[in-house]
Formats: C-alpha cells, structure tokens, sequence
C-alpha cells in the first residue's frame, strides 16, 4: 500500500545542502559558463514559448526567473532547466483558450492561475508520495502525445509564417483554418518565416559537420550549433530595423515591459478553478513525466540518481513561484536541460546563475528585442519541435506488440483529432483498457511432463507425456474479476472432453494473486469436479499466494491437496490414483507449513 | 482479439428449435404447473416492481407478457424468468425520475425508451460477442451494489408503509425526508404496513419449518411458502373492501385497465436519448449479469450450460419487446426464476405459460385488484429486497483480501450515498484501479537455492544457498508499463549494494507478457547494468513471451544469456563466472530453439 504522509519521507533533505556544501571554484567555473550559454538559449526560448500559450512574450522570461531558484534548491537534478516548455505551452493554450481571449488580462490571471493549481497539485503529489502514478503513462502513450503535439505545435505555427490569422483546437480545424486564410499570406512575413527555419534547420543538420570539418572540436561545434537561434533572431531583428520591414506589415514582437517580474496573485474564482483543474492535472502529470524522463536520462550519464517524489516537490515549488512572478506553467524542458548539461552545469547552481542572467535581460535587453519578427520565433518553436516527432514508433510498437500499436496509434489520432486534453485522456483510457483486455484472456496452456524430466510443457508446444487421468493445466496470470470465469469455462469444456478423468491440476507457477472474486470461480470449479467424481489439485502456489489461500474454506474443503510442485503432483496421482484422490476431511492440517512455494 | 460480428456465431441455432423438437406431454405437465406457481407469484410482483419504478402497476403486467415469449424464442437457459427486478426497477426509477414526473405520461414514455435502448444495447453487445465485459463486474462490486440497492429499495418503500409523500436520490436524502414526514404518517396505512411486512416475514422464516413439522414434503412446503405474497395480498384487499379503508386515507392500487397490453414506441427524441444512454447501458449490464448468474445457478445443478452470448440476445429480444408493449426495462429475475426451477419448469415453454396465465389476468383479473392496499405492495417488495442485503460480505472480503474490501465498502458507500449510477460506476472504478495499483507494485523476491534440490526460494522465507557474484530475483507480475520502472529501480537498488556482483538473473516463471514499455526498462537495466561490469541474464521465459522476444534488438544484445531454468542458469554462472559473463556477440545465435520456455 502506498506510505503515509510523512514530511521526513518527503523531505529526507533538501539537495541544495548535499551539493551546497562542497561547492568550490571550478565547479562554478563550470557552472558559470553553462549558465551563460543556457541564458542565450531560454531568451529566445522563452518568448516563444509564451506567446505559443497566447501570453505576451516578457511572461515567458518571467517564467524562466522564478522557477529556476526554486528548483536549484528542491530538485534533485544537476543539470535539469526549468521554465516554459513547448507542450505544456501548448497545453496551457488548450486549456485556457475558450476561457478568455488571448492576450486579454483575464488571459494571463487563467495562465496564473493554472501554473498555481498546477504547482499545488505537483507539490500535494509529492508530500503524498503518488510519483508512481506517471508510471501509467506508458511509453507508446507518451510517444504518440509527443509526436502529436509536437504537429499540432507546428501547425498553429504556420499562421504566424504565413501571417495570417488561424485557430483549432484539432489538426483539422486547425489546417482548414489555415487553407481559407492561404490567399491572404502575406508575402515578406513568408519569406521570412522561410528562411528563419530553413536556416535553423541547416544550422541542425549541416553545420556541426562543417565545423567539425574546420577543426573544431565536436563538443564546441555541438554548443555553437545551439547558438544559431539567437544568430537567426539577431540577423533578422537588425533586417526589420534596417529595412522598415514592421512598415510593410511584417508582425515584430514590440515593446516589452523592463522590469522585474512583477508579483502576482491566482484568481480565487472558484468557477475559473473548477474548468482548469482537469487540465491543471493533464500538464503536472506531462510535465513531472517529461522532467523525470530528462532529468533521469541526464543522471544516468553520471552515474547520480534522481528522486522522482522530490522531483515532484520541486516542480510544484517551481510552479507556484511562476504563479507569483507573473509566469505560466513550467517544467523541466528536453532542449535546454540538454544544453545545460552538455555545457557543463554541474550543480543546480547553474540555473541560479541562468536565473540571474535571464533577470538581467528583463532588465536592460528587452529594448534590443522590439524588432524580432514573430515569425522568427516562430520558426524556432517548429524546428524545436519536429526533433520530437517520431512515426519510427508506430512501425517499432507494430512489430513488437500490436496492444502498444494501438495505444500509439489511438493516442496519436485523438490528440491530433480532439486535443491533446482528450487526447491524453484517451491514451491513458486505451492503453489501460487493453491491458485490462489482455489479462481478461488469459493463456492457459496444458501441460504434461516432457520425457526424462522433471518439467512440464505445454503440450501444443513439446512432445510431452499425459495421463487419461490427469489433466494438468497452467495458467499464464494472476487470478482476478475479470479472467476467473475464463478459467472456470476452460476447465468445464476441457472436463466435458475427457471421459477418464480423475484429477485436475492447476499448475500456480504465473498466478501472482487470487483476488475473491476468483476465490469463488475456484470454489465452484471444485464444485463443479467433485460432482464430475474429479479432484482438483493445485501445485507451485507461491508464498504470499498460500498466505491468504490458508484462512480460507476453500482449502480447507478441497478434494484434491496442494503440492510443493507439479512433477510431485503428477508422479504421486499418476502412480496410485485411488490413494490421493480423497482427502475430503484434514485437505488443510495435511499441509505441512513448508508446502508453501515461495 | 475479439472475435468480428458473426450472425452465424452469434446464433449457432435457435435453443427452441433443440427443446421445441423434443418436447412431450410430460414436459406439458411439469411446465404447466411451474407456470400455474409462477402466474400466481409475479402478479403482486410485477405490480409491485412497476410502482417502484414509479410507474402504473398494470405497466409491471405489460411486461411480464412479451419479455417472456421472447426470451423462450431465444434464451438458453431453461427455467429463467423473465420481468421487472427490483433493482432494474430502482435503476428505471433513478434514470428517468429527474427527466419527468412520476405517473406523468412523459415518465412512461421515458420509462419504454430506456427499456428500447437497453434491448439495443443488449441485443448489440450480444451480436459483437461483449458478454465478456460483465467479466469487469468484479463479485464484490455486485455484492456491495446488491446490497446497498436493497437498502436504498426498502427506504423507498418505506414512504408508501407510512403513507406519506419523500423523495431522494441517496439513503441520507430518502431518511431525511422521511425524517420530515414522520408526523404525518397515516395510523392505518402503518398498520396494514406493517402487518404484511411481518405476515410475509414470518412466512419466509417460520411457515415452513411449521409446515414441514405438520408433515408435508420439504418442497411443497417451500411452494406453499412461495405464495404467501398472494394470501396477504387477499386477506388486505378483502379487508379493505369489506371494511371500507380506502375512505380513511388508505392508499389503493385503484382501477388498472383490462386489456391486451397496448402497442408503444418509444421516443425518437435524441435529446432524450444521450440523457438515458448511460442509465440504459448500466441497467443492461446489472440486468445481464443478474440474469447470467441466476441462469449459470440453476443450469448446473441440472448439468446444462447457458451461453453468455446467446442470454444477451436474449435479454436484448425481450426489452425491445417490452419497449413495444408498454413495458420497462426487464431481466431474468432471481427469485422468479428460483420459483419456476422449484416448481419443475423443464423448458422455456414453462415461460410461455406463464405469459399466457398474466394476459388472462390483465384481461379479466384487474378489477379484482382494485382495493389492494398499496402499502401491501411495498411490504412484498422490502421482505424480497431485504433478503439480497449481505452485510457478511464485508467481513469475508476483509479477512481474505483487503482491496476486495476497500472494493465492496466503496461500491456500497458510493450507492448510498451517490445514488445507483454513481455508485456502480464508482465500484467498477475502484475495483479497476486497485487491480492497476496491485499490479504497479509487484512481488520481487530474491531466490535462493534449497540446498539439496533444483528449486530456488525466496531467500527471506527460506534457508537457502546464495553465491555473491549472481543475483538471482523473480518478478511476480507481468512486465507493463505501470510496473517496469519497479524493476528497474529495485535492480538498481541490489546492484548499488553487492560489489562483487557479476550476474544478474531474472527467473520469468511469473511473467506472463512484456509490453513495449516494459522492453524500454530491459533494455534499460541491461545498458545499466553492463556500464557497471554486471552481465543481465533471463531464465525460464515462457513460450508466448519468448516468441516475442526473438524479434527484438534486447534479446540480439543481451550481454548474458536466457537459460532454460533457474538452476541450470545458477550452475553455469557460478561454476566459471569468466566463461559465461560475456556474451555480447552472438548471443541470440548461441539460442536454439528448444531454449524457449513454455
């Protein structure tokens, strides 16, 4: 059962003490320089972010301030980078786009709000210790959502490439807006938008070969390749100065506030609560899950491990100071934790650091940023996000398992079809839904003693040996609700078939538990036998199986006994059928204690 | 998979076309009087579940006609009755008693539409072969919804005892109005109440024994016991007519048209279709399973098998015949099914009978029924419920296994106090989720040899030999999504405290599949434990699961091996570690295909 509440458990002690403690001059050397090169990154990062959410672009950047000091104290990642991350973005706009209009005030109290409720739900889960709750997330759910998001993403960037105006919630709602509105394209904001990617793209794909092919070292052309968004935005914000592109309608980014964050409050509006609970819940679990799985690959490089329940206190914390500082939902991106790793960060220090320097353009560089057209940044929200698409998924999980094809697929098609709440929502639905499918019909194979040995295989498999009189099965899973009557069936029809009968054995090798329901299925098979004249027998029972099986009537009343393993079952029914057959009265005190299987 | 829509599969021939050709007078006879017994037992009966359901008494008759000529046609089970029950009745009541006003015709109307969608559901799912799916409705969910739907019938009823007006969806609504009404409770109606309530008790518990100890046989007894709701049902009309307590307030049946039952539709309106849509398919599921196991009871102790599928063809047949005669929502009812096995109903003719008997009474016994005192009616409907209220359930379940517990305490908790809808939904909830959670946390013992022997036991339950360079550990639970991280971190776990840690071997007795995110965590831990110098080993994998592993990149780069048992895994590894540690070329090839395990 899951653990109590327990604020020792919870906190058995905040990670900044552990590395705190023996932080010295190299390590903020290190930490130092990641630093700088992450702030360059989120700068950008940030303020696209943002305005993917529909919020004006500063909130991204106060959202990467906040956040990034309350997990360099809570977190047990070295090199994980919170802030606003492309599908809780997208997620954020989902939720909050039919409660008011993008860019109103009311807009950004929704996104405030969210990134509180968001923050006291992570934080609940944490203390509460339900980290294990993302484990129903499954892989093939994941990749689908991703892969999905991350097109949906890049459809609602294209309005902005294209400079027009388009809305959808759905991939289709959201290209049949975008096909009505192609004629109206404007002609510069493509051209821009075009390049912006064409270039990012390049500076991807072809420019750390290149620069590895003049000599530099693959680790400096990797970080240099990370710096080609800023070249881009720097390139095409001096263009739109230079030329007036802004005077032929080309969309810039504007003026945006200098300042600290500013401090703000969540609404208290229980109705506004009530719509955004379903969807505060949605982004924590996606967030904690995208965060886990990065902070966890990036630990595992250096052999440190991460603490998934203080994880989840950390990303609360880091959300609840984004709904303070004026901040949407944040969580612990792929890209730039990536960055800050491979930059060298080697404690959480580093984000202190980025904090400081992203609080520093909020300051002084917001002036410089007024002529950044929009499609620039849109474009390096679509090049970010294409790296996560992945159909290989659907070609893999098809090859292996068709349930986990299905899940992908059923996820895949309801986010891009109906959202990526419902989408999500149905992923988990489907993915559970098949499991549960899959343990209903369990495999129960017959078994009989392949020749010379002591084992037992199933006999549509091996060359095995079988007694008229015995009939040995082995259930492939755990005996509960929904399968209990499957096995009840199988063995009436197995029954119905054999005149000779005199012994049923359930080989309990693969059942893990035998829930009541199931209990009350093997009572009336027993039933059921003994009225056929047949015993029924169990063998390999496992330990904390027998435990529970011992209090019950049903073994104390059993025709047949329970055996240490199959082949002792077999041998002794087989060899004088007769003598164990009846042991209606003492089935149970036969039993000695060290016939329980462990 | 399930099988695809087969008419052919789905009606393999009709179960009258087996009985029909063999059916002779001997058969006639024993039919006949089962079906004299039943006539005389469903008229109060189906009076009484109609008004519950909030209905005109004689719509309880309507459907006790054409339900049972259908489910002849098509059932498989030879003494099932069909009719109004008294919780698809509650359940009726519950759908619609929001969308209309009791007795109102728009209340009838709902009342025939609900039993038209639940026919289609039914008739549906039986077609598509989903008889499956009650499978989900694990025993003590039924037992906590039983109960608590028994609970929640007599507190309706009690209203009609005290003859006063209270309504509510949950027990704490209906006591708190009753509550409000006790002042106003009519002396007489408590009395006629009361006294029936009592008469039908002791003759349940005290008219047998008494009748036996006269000298009659057990089973005549049990019969002339059977028919105590029609003796208190005459002695109180007689009473009421002779003594005239209809003109001092007592509430009675009053006229009920003769007639044929009339021809329905149902409404088209699809407004009023998404409302019962959910309401109809929980009645088709309660009504189904209810009806599944009174016909499984009673066909085996006569040796003969009902088809889960077939009954839902059946059930769908007989409430679209309902819908379009004036009835309500009907299932194979317990008690009269009980009545019609008892009395010797040998074939569904019995049925036939039966439906003839209550035409002839709507046709000319309705006038007789005029002073039945309606508080009569409720006293056969609370000592019928009262007897389906099973408290022990909670005390089993708790000694056996405490999520069956937490399962039945919920379900009824949720009923009680959530009314029938939410609590069913609620109960098949949490039974579901506990399954997923007990699942999430699997069993992982570390095993050990038993000195002396080829088995391998928990090392915490046993004395067993372990070497410390192999760690030996079996799962107990097939490898999923919710539980593949588990694994993973208790491996990381052992291998972070045993240096001198060589192999790891994972026995896969109990799992019974790995999913693709499962595969994720193998590959996961082998890459783990390969960095750390510790090679990953499989032993005892089943054939099902191995067929799949074949295919994947795991298997092709496991750095240790698979190993047909536990032992021989142990004896090879411990005996030269150098030798068998690395594989890491060739070790797919290195397995033949008798490897396998099934």
């Amino acid at each position: 059962m899951a653990a109590g509440f327990s604020w020792r458990r919870a906190m058995p002690s905040l990670p900044v003490l552990d590395w705190g403690a023996r932080y010295d001059r190299a390590t903020f050397i290190s930490d130092g320089i990641a630093a700088l090169i992450v702030t360059l990154m989120l700068i950008p990062q940030s303020l696209a972010y943002a305005m993917l959410a529909g919020l004006p672009p500063e909130v991204g950047l106060y959202a990467s301030v906040a956040p990034l000091l309350l997990y360099a104290v809570f977190g047990t990642s070295r090199a994980l980078a919170v802030g606003p991350a492309a599908v809780t973005s997208l997620m954020t706009a989902a939720a909050i786009g039919q409660l008011a209009a993008a860019g109103s005030p009311a807009y950004w109290t929704a996104a405030i709000t969210l990134a509180f409720l968001s923050g006291a739900m992570l934080l609940a889960m944490g203390l509460l210790r339900l980290g294990f709750l993302a484990n129903f997330l499954s892989h093939p759910v994941i990749s689908g959502f991703i892969t999905a998001s991350a097109l949906l993403i890049t459809a609602s960037q294209l309005k902005t490439l294209m400079g027009v105006r388009a809305d959808g919630h759905s991939l289709v709602e959201l290209m049949w807006a975008l096909g009505r509105q192609a004629a109206n394209t404007h002609a510069l904001t493509l051209v821009v938008g075009v390049a912006a990617t064409a270039f990012l793209f390049w500076v991807r794909k072809g420019l750390k070969p290149l620069l590895v092919h003049l000599g530099l070292a693959a680790k400096t052309a990797d970080l240099i390749t990370k710096a080609g968004p800023v070249a881009a935005i720097a390139v095409t914000t001096g263009l739109t100065w230079a030329l007036d592109w802004q005077a032929q309608g080309l969309k810039i980014v504007g003026s945006i506030p200098q300042g600290l964050p500013p401090l703000s409050l969540p609404s208290w509006n229980m109705a506004l609560w009530r719509e955004l609970a379903v969807p505060a819940l949605l982004i924590s679990v996606v967030g904690f899950v995208e965060s886990v799985s990065v902070g966890q690959t990036l630990a595992a490089k250096r052999r440190q491990r991460i603490e998934p329940d203080q994880e989840l206190v950390a990303l609360g914390a880091s959300n609840l100071s984004a709904a303070f500082t004026g901040g949407l939902p944040v969580t612990g991106g792929f890209s730039r934790s990536v960055v800050n790793f491979d930059a060298g960060a080697q404690t959480p220090a580093a984000g202190v650091y980025t904090a400081l320097g992203i609080l520093l353009a909020t300051l002084v560089l917001t002036p410089a940023l007024y002529y950044l057209p929009q499609a620039t940044l849109a474009a390096t929200i679509v090049v970010a996000v294409l790296s996560l698409v992945d159909f290989g998924i659907l070609r893999r999980t098809w090859a292996y398992s068709k349930p986990d094809f299905i899940a992908v697929a059923a996820t895949l098609l309801a986010t891009l079809g109906l959202g990526v709440e419902t989408g999500l929502v149905a992923g988990v639905a489907v993915s559970l839904a098949l499991y549960l499918f899959r343990t209903s019909r369990p495999h129960i194979a017959t078994v009989g003693m392949v020749p010379g040995t002591e084992h037992f295989r199933n006999v549509l498999r091996h060359a095995v040996q079988v007694d008229p009189t015995l009939l040995g099965l082995r259930m492939d899973e755990s005996l509960y609700f929904a399968n209990a009557r499957a096995l009840e069936n199988h063995i009436n029809d197995a029954v119905a078939k054999l005149p000779a009968l005199r012994h049923v054995v359930l080989q309990c090798s693969g059942i893990n538990d035998i829930d009541a329901s199931a209990l009350e299925s093997l009572e009336a098979i027993e039933h059921r036998l003994r009225e056929a004249g047949v015993a029924f027998h169990l063998s390999e029972v496992k330990g904390p199986v027998m435990d529970r099986l011992k209090t019950t009537e049903f073994l104390r009343h059993l025709s047949g006994r329970v055996h240490l393993t199959h082949y002792q079952a077999v041998s002794e029914l087989t060899r004088s059928p007769s003598e164990a057959s009846r042991v209606d009265e003492g089935a149970a005190s036969s039993l000695p204690g060290n016939r329980s299987q462990v």
